[in-house]
């Protein structure tokens, strides 16, 4: 099971998690549906209270860049970028096997 | 959906992350038909060549905590100990939404 994970960690300004994590959520919805989208978690960090994770699951990482310009998806990064304390955080990952997905 | 989350980040002595990563997936084997597990995804880092991620969704904190004495588990978790550098690292995280899982 040859696949591309990701990690994104967004940092927000304070008090924006909450607000950042529902557009990210609309986000999924959209971007699920894509061709080789396997996994799309929405998660907040449980020790820091302005930091939103998304886990992502690809088929590759060409059909995750793909992703970005899917209808909609480009309208929810611009409601988002005014809740970013910075530029996300990507830990880019081989995924080699497990369950779940 | 409210379920717990687990970032793992595992840090190997040089040339053993390989090693690890088939241990760990050994332990997917074991740990993904407990009680409340929904995902157990093992992974390399791709920056980094001597760290191993696992990415873990579950129903509560407490079947996560109750899944590290199943049989065979600790077996596996002796193999593992001589091949790190270091204590797991570990993100905990509240899992909002998304889909996937």
């Amino acid at each position: 099971m040859k696949k591309f994970g990701l990690y994104n960690k967004f940092s927000t300004v304070p008090g924006k998690a909450d607000e950042l994590a529902d557009i990210l959520i609309k986000a999924a919805d959209l971007i699920s549906g894509a061709h080789g989208c396997r996994l799309y978690i929405v998660n907040k960090d449980q020790k820091n209270s302005n930091k939103v994770w998304v886990t992502e699951i690809w088929d590759s990482e060409e059909e995750h860049s793909a992703s970005l310009s899917i209808e909609g998806v480009k309208e929810l990064i611009s409601e988002a970028l005014p809740l970013l304390a910075g530029p996300p955080e990507q830990t880019k990952l081989d995924v080699l096997g497990g369950k779940g997905i």
